[in-house]
This record gives C-alpha cells, sequence and structure tokens, in this order.
C-alpha cells in the first residue's frame, strides 16, 4: 500500500497518510501524494471538499527523528530546501480551491500540528491532542506553526506552547475557536466527512473567494481587505452562482450549486 | 416616516434604522441618514456617542435580495461602485471620532452584522444571534465581514461561519469579546444609552486617539505601534484634558472633561 | 535600597521593582535598572530567563502622576522622548534573548500593565487585575498597551478596556490566553520563578528563535511568515542544541541543552 491512501465518499475526496507504524510520521512520499491529490480536488468537478485524516487513529507525527538527524549534514540551503518541501504542502493547501478540513484522531505533533492547523477546519476526537515539542529536541516550528497559532492565542500562550512543548487539548483548541468539531473517539472522520458533505451542496466559486478572504484578513489593514471584499463581490454577484441563490431563495426552493464545480 | 429616525438622549445621538417591515434591510436612504447622523455627532459638541439600533425589535436583515438581483445587469465597476456606497457607511463608522456603539435586538443578518461589527462597541440581546449567510445565495461576504470576524476568530471559525452560514449566538461572540454586554431581551437600547452616557463623562480628543489606536493595533507591527502611542500620548500630555484630568486626580474630584467636547 | 533589586534563583533572575511606597511606580531609575539587568541575562551563561515583580505585593502602579503632571510644561518633542524612555524598556524586553516572564500579585495598572503584556509570559495570583486608566486622566495608553491588548482581545474589547478604564479581572485575562497561569494570592512569583526554572532546561538558541517568530507571527502574512520559520529551522538544524537533543531522543536520555548558553 502506498503512503497515501485516497478514496471518495459522496463529493468528499478523503487522503488518509498511511504510515501507521511511524504514526504517519512526515514522508516526501506523502508530501507528493497529497499535493497531488489537492490538484486533483482543484480540477474534478465531481470533487468539492477534501478530508485529511491518518490511518491507525492517529493524525500525524511530524518529521521522522532519523530523517531530521541527517539534516545536520546538509548544508544551510539543503536544509531550506528540504524544509520547503513542506512548506509547499502547506502553501497548496492554502491555494486549493477546495475546502480542506483535518480529521484528528490521537494526535497532531510537530509539523503535524501544523499541517493540521493549515487547513480550513478541523474536527477533532474530543481526547485527542496536538503538540508542538520541536524545542524538546532543539528544533524550532515549521509548517507555519507559529503563523497559525498566533490567529487563535495571543503571543503569550504561542510561548507557552512552543518553549514548553507540553500537550494541548483538543477542547482548549475548540474554546478558542481553531477546532471546529469536536467528536467522541473514533468519530472525527465522520464529521469531517459530514462537514464536506455540507459544504458539497454549496456554491463553489464563494466557497473559493472566502477561503481567499479568510487568509488575508488578518494581517492585513481594513481598507485593503474591503477592497478584497469588494472584487469579491462584484465578482459574485455577476456570477452564476448569486444567479441560482438569489432565484432559488425567491423561488423558496433549495439552490443546486453543484452544477457549478468545474 | 424617514428610513433613519434619530433622537438625543442625554448627550448620545440615537440613529434608528427605520424600516421594520423589511427587518430594516439596508437602503441608500439608510447609508444617507447615518452618514449624516455620523457627521452630526461629530461636530456637535452636545453629543458625546452615538447608538446604533434597528426599529421592531430587529437590527439589520443585511442586503434587500430585490436590490442585490438587479446587480448582475450592472457592469463589474457598477457594482463596485454599489457595494463601495456600503463600505463608505463602514468607513464613517470607522473614522466618527466619537465612539459607536451597535445595540442589538433580533438579530443582525449579512452586511447587517458587518455593521454591527464595525462599531466600537456591541450590546446585544442575549436572545440576539448573527449570521453571515451570504454562501447560501452564491455571494460573499461584505462590509468588513471578513476582517471583523478575524479580530476575535481564528481562520477555522471565519471559515465555518463564512461557509455554512450558521447563526451565531451572540453569548459565543460574548465569549470571545466581540460583544461587550449581553442583556435581557429588549434591553439592548437602554444598555447602549447607558454605555453612551458613561462615555460621556470621558475626554473626548482622548476617546478619540483611543478609537484610532485599536484600530492600527491588529494589523502593524508593534513598533509601528509604539511610535502612534508616543504621538497620541505626547499630544494628549500637552493637552487641556490631560491638566483637567491629573489636577482633579490630585485634587481628589471628578474631572469634568464634558467642556472640551467641541 | 536602589529602585531595583536583583537576585538569582538557580538559573532564574529576578528583578523586583522596589518602590512599594509608591506601590513601584515607573521611574527612570526602575528603567535603568531593568534594563541593566535584561543586557546582563542576555550575556550571562548562568541566567536562562527572567522574572519580573514588584515590591510589597503589588506589580506595578504605572506611571507617577507627579512627574506626567510636569510634561505639560515640556515641548513636545521632549515629552516624545519621555514616553520613548518607557518604550526603550519595552523593547528591551522583546528584544531580550532569554525568555522574560511577568509575576503579578495585587495589580498592574496603565503603563504597568503594559510592562507585564510585553514579557514573553504572565503569571498572576487569582486575586490580582489589570487596569489601563489612562483615559480617567485625560491621557492615551503608552508601553504598547494597544498593541498587546490586541493581541487577545478584539477590537470591541480593547476599546472597552481603554475607553471605560475599568479593571480587568486576571482570570478573563488567563480564558483569553494572555496569563499563562494563575495561583493563589502570594504565589506568583514562586511560580513565576518554576517556570522560569522549566525554561532553563530548555535549549537557549531555540528559545531566542522561538520568541522571536512569536513576535513576528501576528503581524505579516504566512509567506513571510513561514520563510522566517524556513530560515530558524534550518539554522537549528544545523546546530548543537538540535544534535544534542536529537542524539538524547533517540538514545533516551534526558537532553543537557545548559551548556549552550553563552
Amino acid at each position: 500500500m502506498g503512503a497515501v491512501l485516497t478514496s471518495i465518499a459522496g463529493a468528499v475526496l478523503h487522503v488518509v497518510n498511511n504510515n501507521p507504524a511511524a504514526r504517519n510520521a512526515l514522508s516526501v512520499e506523502y508530501y507528493e501524494g497529497l499535493r497531488a491529490a489537492l490538484a486533483r480536488a482543484a480540477d474534478d468537478p465531481a470533487i468539492a471538499a477534501v478530508v485529511l485524516s491518518g490511518a491507525g487513529g492517529f493524525f500525524c507525527a511530524g518529521g521522522n527523528i532519523n530523517v531530521l538527524k541527517t539534516r545536520a549534514a546538509m548544508t544551510h540551503d539543503e536544509r531550506v530546501a528540504a524544509i520547503n518541501g513542506l512548506h509547499e504542502v502547506i502553501r497548496a493547501i492554502r491555494d486549493c480551491p477546495r475546502p480542506v478540513i483535518a480529521a484528528i484522531e490521537g494526535g497532531a505533533a510537530g509539523a503535524g500540528a501544523s499541517l493540521a492547523l493549515a487547513c480550513d477546519m478541523v474536527v477533532a476526537a474530543d481526547d485527542a491532542y496536538m503538540a508542538l515539542s520541536y524545542v524538546r529536541i532543539g528544533l524550532t516550528p515549521d509548517g507555519g506553526a507559529t503563523s497559525f497559532l498566533s490567529e487563535f492565542a495571543p503571543r503569550q500562550l504561542v510561548n507557552e506552547i512552543l518553549m514548553l512543548g507540553d500537550k494541548l487539548s483538543v477542547s482548549r483548541l475548540h474554546a478558542l475557536g481553531a477546532v471546529n468539531r469536536l467528536t467522541a473517539p473514533g468519530k472525527a472522520v465522520d464529521e469531517a466527512l459530514a462537514l464536506g458533505e455540507r459544504l458539497a451542496a454549496m456554491p463553489p466559486a464563494a466557497l473559493a473567494a472566502i477561503k481567499k478572504l479568510a487568509q488575508t484578513a488578518r494581517a492585513q489593514p481594513l481598507d485593503a481587505q474591503l477592497d478584497a471584499e469588494v472584487q469579491a463581490m462584484a465578482t459574485a454577484q455577476g456570477g452564476a452562482e448569486a444567479a441560482e441563490g438569489i432565484n432559488a431563495f425567491l423561488e423558496k426552493r433549495r439552490p443546486d450549486f453543484t452544477r457549478f464545480r468545474q
């Protein structure tokens, strides 16, 4: 079996990190499989959303420590290139026009937590944890961890999480808004697929525009974000999705947006 | 009766969106009336704060769907201009030197939620809701919604709110800090007026400076914000409000800042 | 006794604002003592972390009102220079490569609250408060208060805190993530020293890099932060701390990072 298993449930592409013996530690094979899956999701009209999970009841243990050990012998530029392999995956999740949902069972550690927090929504089993314990082996965070943590945690909490490396309960993350749904253990994937199915009923171009707006909102001033909203809204108001959505509303029927996926 | 009713309670200008038959859907008439009221508040020494509410127990339903339907026949630039009509109102709230308080009864939907979140403080009846359901009719958010949501919600929650369009309870917003006061149903306006009256006892130039600093703090680095604070504080320390405030403190009397409104 | 008392507990430098008769109001002497202590912490291999507290059961009352009164007679530029005296201290906390922890007993008011929030972590006795009541004497916030509040509070709450000047319970701050630990009254310093001792077991260069990344994460786009993470991680992977950390992990022993402090 490959490093990545993909399957389709309804209109949702389910991508499984399939290396349970290593608690789904990140690998170049996983990066390649995930990027291919995201590219397919973007292009395939049958796919409305993507769910990421890990095989064997654990989301992802992050970097493989034996691989990390080999980095010391590389040049700085070679290390930069290797780390950018992860960052290209993070950017691919960000740039995928379909919503990407992380389904966390067990735990998400190190760059596995970065990967989960890069997603547009997060579902987690209520006994799962995140941990960003890079510091304990003399490393610093990657995969956008510092950026993603700062979206829901003030600097004092970001420092605590990263300087001590203690486990973070997903219920704390839920209270802070970074985890969208808590489920019973073993039910995170089902809930994520159901969420994906709800998204599949939504207008795809509007979802892609919302995803982009949510990414730029935090770090740019109100004026710039207002301008981005105007462009997105003026485009939407002239488009087929709005015509269908407004007509359906006025005709008191459910809209059918599925035909707009392309 | 007009689209906007204004009245003065003490030192607070109360501006009512008065189209209850349409749940106070936004209109060009409301935009004009609100902008005129904000301009008056800025210039009238008798006015210290502004409260926005809606007639008939509902804050604002957002855009009028029949008006939105006509946008498809416009050019892109015409649509941009129409949306900017809303954004000029959002900017007028931002740029008004007096604090503006939203008093939410019932609900605030679509651009009505953007309007509420554009305000400097928000009071809400505890059974009220916000909803940003643009996506359900094929549209994307406007009025600064994506920027304002990102002030209190991480990207995952912003996506959930905007991609699913579900109602958001004001108690959740209160826990996250975006709603300042929860009241019993029917009491939001009274509480907002009382809050406005407290603000009327505060030094007006300091309030205006705080409002500006709170707007720039989020999206700029610490160094730039420190510089903005230095300029505001150096100006305040040389001003009449500080002289009155410091003398009153040392003389153990209540300061009288009302004479500084101009 | 001087305005600043310093002592060393284990690997933690404890810096006490020692003017309890004035509830440790800020002074030029305190600024000088604190900056000297931070410079020493940065250079002394024996020191891994810094704890700030106030003598007599109160963290810091902020600016001295009699000193503030004299500012009116200065020129604008002289006032700017005086305020920048505080801001240089705030920047020194930010730029110190060692983690700085505030230990709050009693209260932290005005620029005393700014000073506490400038720290990398905050421990507070559960009956303590913060207050930013500048507005009540006609002043506006300084010391980075508006920036630091905006890390955990949306604009509406920042406005409320600064426009009304009411006390803020540290339990609210704890829920929002800006206070890391709540303790019984009288125990904040002990807890902060214990936290400092935990940090002393961590790799010092990694801690310094994490501190920097946590500072830039909030106000810059994901791409820029990813690039900052790459550089920090590529450096860490090539360094002695990672070699020790990874080897210790693989050898199932505790790493010894203390020899890397310099």
